[in-house]
């Protein structure tokens, strides 16, 4: 259908190529520059009017400046009259900043909605949102998609045997029931927890792991300091060999190095956000959420083309 | 009083203590730092319910790190009951972006204003803001604030004779009336014109600088090719020396070395941006705009003193 577009700005080129293949269209045409000091200039370089534009952008590293690319693109779709502005943001940064963790805070994933509910958006495409109730800091529609099966079908298709799903938290037991129900494995938690203030945490393991294949899963790898603690610590009580996976492989300061050095035997992630090509290390596999992506857009584009039909 | 708060963000800390100083008060303690994966980190570290706060920063490079801690800085500051949110923005980054030059650009002065009100801003006080209709981008109140007087008196302070102020373009020819009023001097302006298309421009100067002392005027100086190929072609055309000064020293790129190779022999700025204490050169003398944005808030603040004694 000629009507819907996928435009890229920077944080994740390749996997906006995957989402328009996957869609069966070419990337639309844009132009994302940088003036002298650093403004950020967008000219859109082909007609969007009356079209469904989709946008791809994660807000990674660097989220202030994915995130005012992205404001700038909706308000320049918004001022040529295309027909909806769909956000794809694969990577919904500021997500852990979702509540007042202490008293004088901002609840700047709040803000970001806003923002691009402001900026003009009138749609939200997301992945693996850090806490759901993000999706209820919007007023326009948001699809969640889920990358849980993504990871489990590598897992499958690797034929592991004895497999165990390992939740690194008490926050993350959801997530390792859902991939343990798809896999046909039990799920085991690492509960940490500090036996006197001011004294090292412990780490308790719940559940057997021992000659067992672990399978650690979060949402989320940002320094990966819980991750790979925890996969030490699961060799240490006799677990056979430990992989770890997320969704959003942030990876921060030490992370890589973290994971070369720990006991993890790979650490599968996918392509929410953008991994450099060398990353230094062989350990980290990473999967495509393209199509998932892709299919999901195609679904509301369907229903919009149907629904036109009664305007 | 003890109502009025100022707090600082990262772009002008001080700037902001100067500001602080003329209103009288300490700066409001607060802590703006980033998290590993680059996430702006904000916290309050002072009460301040029920009073008047003022936020000072300028979106200068890098402007979207620079709108990304005010509007979070905001949000936080919403949700601890701020009586009112006043945003000091001694310089309005994407100020030049405010209307579609070409044909599908965004407008992204407007943007900033729209996400300013979003997040919560009530009131805005910025200084020489590139267009003055930036003034209707918004529904609260601006107080625009002019550093003209300011720049004149410290021409006025020097004792030159035989002076003439200069407009590098026809958009500033204002500014250089209003400044040549205060300095009791004539006008000239650079009269750029391309003779035919594909061919060099060529700069004619309209009025008279034989044997005078030449004040080039400008509201930003960003990457000073502008004002450096002007000033060498004043000294060309006979003015016995050149001066250059601006309200936004932007200085992007090449303008250091621009100005520190050009015939301009001091090139005055105010610290609405703040620059590195070595800059390079010693051709640039920076004046501030404390005193001004201080006295501004007194007179704000006052108002709604008088005003809430009747609510
Ligand atoms: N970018 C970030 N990096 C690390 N911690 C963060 C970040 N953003 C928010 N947080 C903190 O993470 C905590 C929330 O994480 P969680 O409990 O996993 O939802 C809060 O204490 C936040 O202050
Ligand atoms: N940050 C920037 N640096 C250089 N040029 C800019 C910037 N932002 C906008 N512009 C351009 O500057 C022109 C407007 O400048 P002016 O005519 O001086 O108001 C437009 O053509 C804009 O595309």
């Amino acid at each position: 259908d000629s009507s819907l577009k996928v435009f890229s700005l920077t944080s994740n080129p390749e996997l906006a190529q995957e989402i328009a293949d996957s869609v069966g269209v070419e990337l639309g045409k844009s132009s994302v520059k940088r003036f002298k000091d650093g403004e950020v200039q967008i000219n859109i370089e082909e007609s969007v009017r009356g079209c469904d534009v989709f946008v791809v952008q994660s807000t990674s590293n660097p989220v202030n400046e994915h995130l005012m690319e992205l404001l700038i693109m909706i308000d320049a779709l918004k001022r040529v009259s295309a027909r909806t502005i769909n956000i794809v943001m694969p990577y919904y940064g500021y997500a852990r900043q979702d509540r007042k963790a202490r008293s004088r805070e901002p609840i700047t994933s709040k803000l970001v909605a806003d923002l691009l509910e402001t900026a003009g958006a009138d749609r939200v495409v997301s992945v693996d949102l850090h806490a759901a109730q993000i999706q209820g800091f919007f007023n326009i529609p948001i699809d969640h998609l889920i990358a849980g099966p993504t990871l489990s079908d590598y897992f499958l298709d690797k034929g592991l045997e004895d497999v165990v799903i390992v939740s690194p938290d008490h926050g993350g037991v959801t997530r390792a029931r859902q991939m343990a129900d798809r896999l046909g494995a039990p799920i085991a938690i690492i509960d940490k927890r500090r036996p006197q203030p001011n004294v090292a945490e412990v780490m308790n393991i719940v559940g057997n792991i021992e000659g067992k294949t672990a399978i650690l899963v979060d949402d989320i790898i940002d320094t990966a300091g819980t991750i790979t603690l925890a996969a030490n610590a699961m060799i240490e009580n006799g677990a056979k060999e430990v992989y770890a996976c997320c969704t959003h492989p942030v990876l921060s300061g030490p992370a890589i190095e973290r994971i070369e050095n720990s006991a993890i035997k790979e650490c599968v992630v996918t392509n929410t956000i953008n991994l450099s090509d060398d990353l230094g290390t062989d350990k980290v596999v990473r999967l495509s959420v393209g199509d998932l992506i892709g299919e999901s857009i195609k679904r509301v584009h369907e229903h919009r083309s149907i629904s036109s039909l009664f305007d």
